[in-house]
């Protein structure tokens, strides 16, 4: 099984802060946790939103524990649908919107997860596939 | 940049009280933060209500953190919207109804929130709008 | 019964600000509660330690939900003693050192609180005083 | 002021890193926090403990909070000292053992804090004076 070293982790965070370096987004919160939903890494760009620090890291947490990204969590969240309430459970650790991503080894095995805020749902997102395609390729 | 020190956030509440004063809005809990999202200033008004307190505190909080006010976050925060689930994060401190205001310096830069709960959410805005309008003459 | 009005916790407070432009202590927060153990009016004096936000707050919530000023909890909760353990309870909102004093009406009914919070704990009791006094004159 | 950027942080953090490299010391959670007490970098080294990863960033928060390293509130916070009980004031934040060292620019004005455990607190000490003498060097 591929582990989230920091090594990984820092990989994954530089490539993310690559992305918003090259492109219009706003400065990003990135986090990274490793298969037991405990964080390796963590940075805020300067100027990042100071919400940002809890959301990013608790995107990742969600994505790790769930096994899903967060936007797959944003519609199943939704009033009548499945996980409705799923946002309450965990002492509100659970995302539900999009820029949490499960890190999956070869295998198809999530082995820890990444979560990205600070900007609009769809920046958060595009930024965390980012970090996640370094990961792929790493 | 523009600094939210005491006197600063003494200017925006008494202005905001001078608002309830002079109009028919019942009496507020107002709230100001620094750029950290630390708390300055805090006043409740004789016969605001108790959930003001906290209330008042977390809206000044979203709005620095998220450099958003708080009715922004409310739209955004609706069933099918991109920030459905916000006011779950952050152990619950997002407020997603009006009465947040973001402070900004003369360049656009947030430099604190200011907070207002104990009426309607109309009455909330107005007398947020009143400290910000204070802090923008100030 | 007196009231800890607004009007009331602000003279408290400025008083106990006055005090420290005087003197030679450190910046403070400063705190008032109701006898429901409730925030009234709260000052962040500029530069004073961030820790010092929840502190004061503790102190005059410790003093009012007791009766008792904080530093008398400080030796009622050593090792041994009655009450120790007490800083535990309450969500951690007992506070086990000086600085939280109750306010009292000339019948010795506890009617509110005051809570000061920035310098060393013989300083923030000065400063505290500089406020009941304020309060008991007022 | 000096700003704890995310360049500044990523520098403490490598410096303390290293430091665990060279010497005998197991691996260390890292955590550098702003003048707001807002989390700014975290690294957790491959093998530290889990616990480690709340009590680094504690670690942070108790330095700026209370603009004090740790060993110091550990001297003060023993049974019978001054600040008796602060380990539970703050939602339990403040850490009362060693390894949290506040970041001072040139003047002396407290601009963010480091945070550093995995090990002894004594090796959690070394650990992070390597990395405030390469902020003090940056």
């Amino acid at each position: 099984m591929t582990e989230v070293t920091l090594d990984v982790a820092t990989e994954i965070i530089e490539a993310s802060e690559n992305h918003v370096g090259e492109s219009d987004v706003p400065p990003m919160c990135i986090a990274v946790m490793d298969e037991g939903g405990n964080l390796v890494g963590f940075h805020r760009m300067d100027g990042a939103l100071l919400a940002s620090i809890d959301i990013a890291q608790n995107k990742a947490y969600s994505a790790v524990s769930l096994k899903l990204d967060t936007e797959t969590i944003h519609e199943a969240s939704q009033p009548g649908e499945s996980l409705y309430g799923i946002g309450e459970t965990n002492d509100g650790r659970i995302i539900t919107f999009g820029g949490g991503l499960p890190l999956e080894d070869d295998e198809g095995t999530v082995v820890g997860g990444i979560g990205v805020s600070g900007g609009s749902v769809e920046e958060d997102v595009e930024v965390a596939h980012a970090g996640l395609e370094a990961f792929e390729n790493g």
